[in-house]
């Protein structure tokens, strides 16, 4: 995101209610370690320079001021979203530093998420912290999408979809699964798309039917199918989409007939999906589809997921999930059905749980 | 990097080096939940998901099998590198499906590595298994590249040689930062690259003294300096490079004199290096030419880091770093100096430690 769009009302206003979460749940304050969390409660980086190497953590109290913690690297990008007071810099000794900068302001006992926690931190935090398991807080909030949020979502959406009408021009004979997921990136980035959200997946006949295929050097050919599952991030914000082109002269009868099922489960779900539903219902209506139809063995996977700042987050749309959906809810829907003999048809929307009911992004 | 180039030999040649260890260090089995180490040793999947979202774990036992896990998903790949017999497919209860799977092999205890393991995972594998820290293992092979490797890593820096050759006809007067980032990333994918292997930083004038500058809306003058720090993934090995262009006229003096600076302290730093020098004197070398010069508070961080299968890898040469110099280490050597007020300049090569010093990559 550029610099020039971080609202620092928006992100006060998101500590607000964590900080009512955390009054409500009797943790008095929580260490903000996972990238994304961080990101969605100060609009402070919102990738970590590796998977293993933080570039900063957030502690948000119940009551009382904030504090951001980064190296030196980034200490110019924290003043321009963060006061200077309430922003440590650390150096070797991290967790010290951290003590120190917190026991001034009487913090002295931490809440923190055990998934996005690593067992070194942890060992050495607690030389300093009295620390309490607290993990998912921020993830219910992230679940609900702000009206701004939408509107960020939906605008990546949008390339998403200019993209895809943009492709039966591109998806030619003779061209590689990799070469054609780089003319997608390239589409995308032209477009002005952060980057992909994920490594697209371009799977020409058989290759469809594996859902991680890898683009390869399988060829487009005069007469196949070829599915394409991309999404880019627009804003910090990211989309996913599924489509499954034909290449070619008329399309054969079992890829109309498997994209006619794909495409009936897909409406079948969006038809059960409004707020006090349960989650799981969504997959069963879809997975009913292909019941009535003999072929729910060939839907190998869950029907979708949430997505915001990050392609997977919560909830998943799985037949064992629980709760229901809520307003500002945006999840994926994307059945699908793979015959690793044949290949697979695969068909995905961004939709926006309503009031009422859901619309696709 | 490609099914077609997977080498079972290579990782299991490496599998072999990490049993020695583990027999020598005691431990009886070792879970590697890392995601570069994962790959290291089975050439399976070398990036997960997302942070949070792990593709697999592997197991190697000082004596008997190894073991891959991993999901549904993921099992063709596997499958395609791995013993059938030697993997187990979980579906949402990953610990104890590993549990039942690993004590029918009779392993009931786990080295861990305490920085690539949350505490969730570990409160959930305690409950099956005796856990023991053991950090730091693998990290210590991946440390001395194999021949094979640093040709690798050749050929990824002499991709970044062939872009920033390219890149004084790209930088004209008028293209902003961003654009510049984009250019870049554009001219690697096209020759080949997997991807970037960080994203690039390109910083005009006082942008180049950010040592983490993102790319924006700054755009190149008709007399400036522009800073280029961009490095590519090529068959899954990374290249890191930095280089200062002047774009315009005449450089300033200013500039010539600050680049001339840098260049002598990267020649004295890699003229020190050599095995049996302790790595820490690198740094020093370096500084030395910045302190006769009055300049040395302009350098802000360390000298440079180790590369391959990461961007950042060990050793670390700062000024406390311990240990020696060794043959096939890979390490970036990029001193610069920083004023906020003007500017930077960074220069960056990689670099091999050979029997007798260092070379250039």
């Amino acid at each position: 995101m550029e610099v020039s769009t971080i609202d620092r009302p928006l992100f006060e206003n998101r500590r607000e209610r964590l900080k009512a979460l955390l009054a409500a749940e009797g943790v008095p304050a929580l260490l903000v370690s996972y990238p994304a969390n961080r990101y969605y409660l100060s609009g402070f980086e919102q990738h970590d320079s590796q998977c293993n190497e933080s570039v900063g953590w957030l502690v948000v109290t119940a009551k009382g001021p904030d504090a951001l913690f980064t190296d030196a690297r980034f200490t110019e990008a924290a003043l321009r979203l963060w006061p200077e007071e309430d922003l440590c810099v650390y150096g070797a000794g991290k967790h010290a530093a951290m003590a120190a900068f917190l026991k001034d302001r009487g913090v002295t006992a931490l809440g923190f998420d055990p998934k996005a926690m690593s067992v070194y931190d942890h060992e050495s935090l607690r030389e300093h912290f009295e620390l309490t398991p607290a993990g998912g807080l921020v993830e219910r909030l992230r679940l609900i999408k702000e009206p701004g949020e939408i509107e960020l979502l939906r605008a990546a959406c949008g390339l998403n979809h200019r993209i895809m009408r943009a492709l039966p021009d591109v998806l030619v004979p003779g061209m590689s699964e990799a070469d054609a997921a780089w003319q997608i990136e390239r589409l995308f980035r032209e477009a002005g798309a952060e980057g992909l959200s994920f490594p697209s997946i371009v799977g020409v006949d058989k290759n469809a039917a594996l859902p991680h295929a890898i683009p390869g050097d399988t060829k487009i050919s005069r007469d196949c199918l070829v599915l394409v599952d991309t999404g880019c991030r627009l804003s910090g914000y990211c989309s996913d989409q599924t489509r499954t082109f034909w290449v070619g002269r008329e399309p054969s009868e079992r890829f109309q007939d498997t994209k006619r099922l794909v495409v009936n489960a897909q409406k079948a779900a969006m038809e059960v999906i409004k707020p006090g539903v349960k989650m799981a219902e969504a997959y069963h209506a879809a997975r009913r589809v292909f019941e009535e139809a003999g072929v729910a063995e060939q839907f190998t996977h869950s029907l979708g997921h949430g997505i915001g700042l990050e392609t997977h987050e919560g909830p998943s749309l799985a037949p064992r999930t629980e709760g229901e959906f809520k307003p500002g809810m945006v999840i994926t829907v994307e059945p699908g059905l793979y015959d690793p003999a044949w290949g697979g048809v695969r068909w995905e929307y961004m939709v926006v749980v309503t009031e009422e009911g859901c619309r696709a992004l």
